[in-house]
């Protein structure tokens, strides 16, 4: 293509959305340029379906759920005067407790002020304050925030390790909307016994997100935890982060909420318009269903130019993922859905992978996240009239172009900023495209039933534990005599316990037996 | 499959290192039983090619260079005494000179101990020194680490800003092979000014490595680095970790190299046997070869179940990805070859997108990598007899079976704990069954010819945005007319640079026009 027709067709395609300084570019993925007409009746479905969702229908079916996360950025859309007072008086509520944090009216039981938040969640309690917290944070936050986001002891204790002292004036929120999440439950009894071992009380320190009636809700309760903030049915972990999962820690850390939100409402508003070319996230769900035939053949490899949004590519792998990753269209067949999504950050990646993007094996498409902006303070320049800044430019620019010609399609999301403004908008716009593409290839974007079968499986390994510690005694015991012990043929899963256990000092191994003590 | 068969399967298919405690699994891939036999003759020649290579054959054609990162963790089998002896002198050198930092014989040049190491660096010369400062390091390293590894304006400031007042006492590494990286040569100029801004002198706290006679290498001379170390055109980027890029900045911060290369020699000793089945290297890439018909037709998912060693997939990424993902085999034919590499940790990423990788497109093989010790510190109890770690063990066995379960492959690798020597053996593992691949599909392994391109094209952008400037005056222009202005028809180039200039206040813009001033 010559540089002129590919001017002529950037022009064309460019998706810009003025009140937030947005724009979408589609113009190097390869696509016919009537892709959006043909898919003009596709795309109709997604619109309307995307409207019934937003005027409270059961978008949920199997778990007979509305989904209402976009009413949290605009309350005055969900369904009812109830809802629309649940989001006020819950979004009142965390700026409220923030600023009697920051203002050092709620302190803690020893009477100092808070210096740190601990955010204790994983999957959706977790990425998205983490996303926030690196994206918008500084040295200058009102609390600094670390997180318990695995059950990993090692990584508990390094979290600790790092706050020191500053433990005992360490706010502890613990986020899970059902409450019965294993790793977030071990995540707060493990800051709990870490307070405790310095002799300092937890519950009075702690504050819960959860939904109402939750076992973590009760155990707030009785442990006299400082505040407790709803999550509702209708807010799904992955699209949680506007919802008090992500403001809370947010508020606490010292950043703007309320810009947060009014960036996610100005996407909605601006992708809630039925003109696809007009908007970008219908173009976006129209690009990923051309790139993998509707079906996941490429992998959405995620680059942002700038290091502070770094782990958006990883927040995308979970909305994306998480959300058209199934088994089943609505209608039952089996489908096997999916966009596999990765990426870290530019320039970095190109010295990492570009390699096989630009050579190798062509199962993806790149998006690019431009930010216009290059810095807060002063400048300087690197070479006569170049800053490190356009350096950044120029290697997008390069690496876009050099897939390119290679046949590599690419899109590209601009921002004028990593401001919570433009962050609520990237959140708001990559939502809603996956509630499009989700209606594109007919499936529930807002249920995870495979993720059950591995909390399952989980469960019996602890079960098989619990037997194979009842069953031993002093007398050394290989798997097969253990297994006979405890009635399970399952000797891998009981040789992998048994050599856990005894590489952690609670069995005794002798060769390829086990005993206790 | 019967638990008693798949406990059969596994027994007969695990391959342990007993010198390092350290195993790999394939029993979950779905592999004929026969099919390290069948692959017998392709295997035989990847360790013929690999002992050539080790002899110190032109093991990189392209670039006519030997291939000698297995000589650094046993440098009595590099092929001469002068490189054997540049190896054992550089070893010494950096173990000497964090003697001096660590004892506070060379300090910075207002006499104070140094307490930082800034680590300037991207790709090869970044990614491995974060692995090992993330997995190994505590807030007892001798000197706290921080990385520039990108080229981005704001994450310089974010890094700068974080170290404060420590910025004094921050001893400045700049890695860079070919002394040529811009987004090198861009952190340490912003290094410089960091220090420069605060009255204070960059080269008396700067370190160089690099190789001899490179641009980074002249610039040390002349600005009186504190000390300069080799690099060799023998270690490519990405197998670098072992050479002074990586080792360097670990000593600095207290890490016991000698373990990390202890642990990387092992393993290759382990990896040189000619029998597969006992070959944990040749497993990997045969089971590679297997899971994506010899085309990358599958991505490899790695998942540590570990947050310190959460960053290896990074590494890995770039590992496999730069050496795999080429356009054409060794013989000419255009292959395009790769295997796509993503991954963060477990049982995090569960939240995330086991949801897809159970239910979804079947485009993938999991590496999950298990680590036995929970922890350094005391262990508690979650529930009666069960802690957090056997949750963590719990998680990854109950993932991996229900992957199994809906015939999704996972090959699993063991290592006793997160220490210099499972670090420096991990490594290697992963360093030769990339090289094995390589020969089973007939690739070079240790070029980059697709990063060049992209990288000539910034250079144009930059180019671009020279003349860009140079035309402009206070009269307001379009794009149209600025292209006339500079010749150039690539107006979509021209357009980005101009609102990227203006959004940083170095033109000015009105509306579609922009002009100086």
């Amino acid at each position: 293509m010559s540089d002129r027709a590919r001017w002529n067709r950037y022009r064309s395609e460019l998706c810009e959305v003025p009140s937030l300084g947005l724009s979408v570019d589609p113009s190097c993925m390869g696509h016919p340029p009537d892709l959006l007409e043909k898919m003009g009746p596709e795309l109709e479905k997604a619109f309307a379906a995307m409207e019934a969702l937003e005027k409270g229908a059961i978008a949920n079916p199997d778990e007979q759920r509305m989904v209402g996360h976009y009413w949290l950025r605009d309350p005055s859309r969900a369904p009812n005067s109830e809802l629309r007072g649940a989001i006020e008086d819950t979004l009142a509520a965390i700026e409220a407790f923030a600023a009697d944090v920051h203002e050092g009216r709620k302190v803690n039981p020893e009477g100092a002020r808070f210096t740190d938040v601990l955010v204790v969640g994983i999957g959706g309690s977790a990425l998205g304050p983490e996303l926030v917290a690196r994206a918008l944070g500084s040295t200058r936050d009102r609390l600094a925030v670390s997180f318990f986001d695995n059950t990993d002891p090692d990584g508990f204790d390094l979290v600790v390790d790092r706050l020191g002292a500053r433990l005992a004036t360490t706010l502890v929120v613990v986020i899970s909307k059902s409450g019965g999440t294993k790793e977030t439950r071990n995540g707060m009894l493990e800051a709990k016994w870490a307070l405790e071992r310095k002799g300092l009380s937890f519950g009075p320190r702690a504050v819960a997100v959860t939904g109402e009636g939750s076992a973590l809700d009760v155990f707030a309760k009785k442990e006299g935890f400082l505040a407790r903030f709803p999550m509702w049915d209708w807010v799904g972990g992955r699209t949680s982060e506007l919802s008090a999962v992500g403001l809370l820690p947010a508020a606490l850390q010292g950043l703007d909420v309320r810009g947060m939100l009014e960036g996610a409402r100005l996407c909605d508003e601006a992708t809630r318009g039925r003109e696809a070319r007009n908007n970008p996230a219908a173009i976006l769900a129209a690009m990923w269903h051309f790139a993998g035939g509707g079906r996941g053949q490429k992998d959405m490899v995620v680059l942002p130019y700038k290091d502070r949004i770094e782990l958006l590519s990883r927040y995308l792998q979970q909305l994306v993922m998480e959300s058209l990753g199934k088994e089943k269209d609505l209608a039952g067949n089996v489908v096997h859905q999916g966009i596999a999504v990765y990426g870290n950050k530019g320039s970095t990646d190109q010295h990492a992978y570009v390699q096989q993007l630009r050579d190798g094996v062509p199962n993806f498409f790149a998006t690019f996240i431009e930010v216009l902006r290059d810095r807060a303070g002063t400048d300087a320049e690197v070479e006569p009239g170049v800053t490190s800044g356009d350096y950044l430019l120029g290697f997008f620019l390069g690496t876009r172009r050099a897939l390119a010609e290679n046949g590599r399609p690419s899109l590209t999301i601009t921002v004028p900023d990593v401001s919570p403004r433009s962050l609520g908008a990237l959140i708001a716009l990559f939502e809603r495209a996956v509630g499009f593409y989700a209606t594109l290839v007919g499936i529930n974007a807002y249920h995870q039933p495979g993720v059950e079968a591995g909390k399952k499986a989980a469960a019996e390994v602890l079960a098989l534990q619990a037997k194979i510690v009842a069953a031993l005694d002093a007398t050394p015991r290989d798997v097969e005599a253990i297994g006979s012990a405890i009635g399970s043929e399952d000797l891998e899963t009981v040789h992998k316990i048994c050599v856990h256990l005894a590489a952690n000092g609670r069995l005794r191994r002798e060769g390829d037996r086990f005993a206790r003590g």
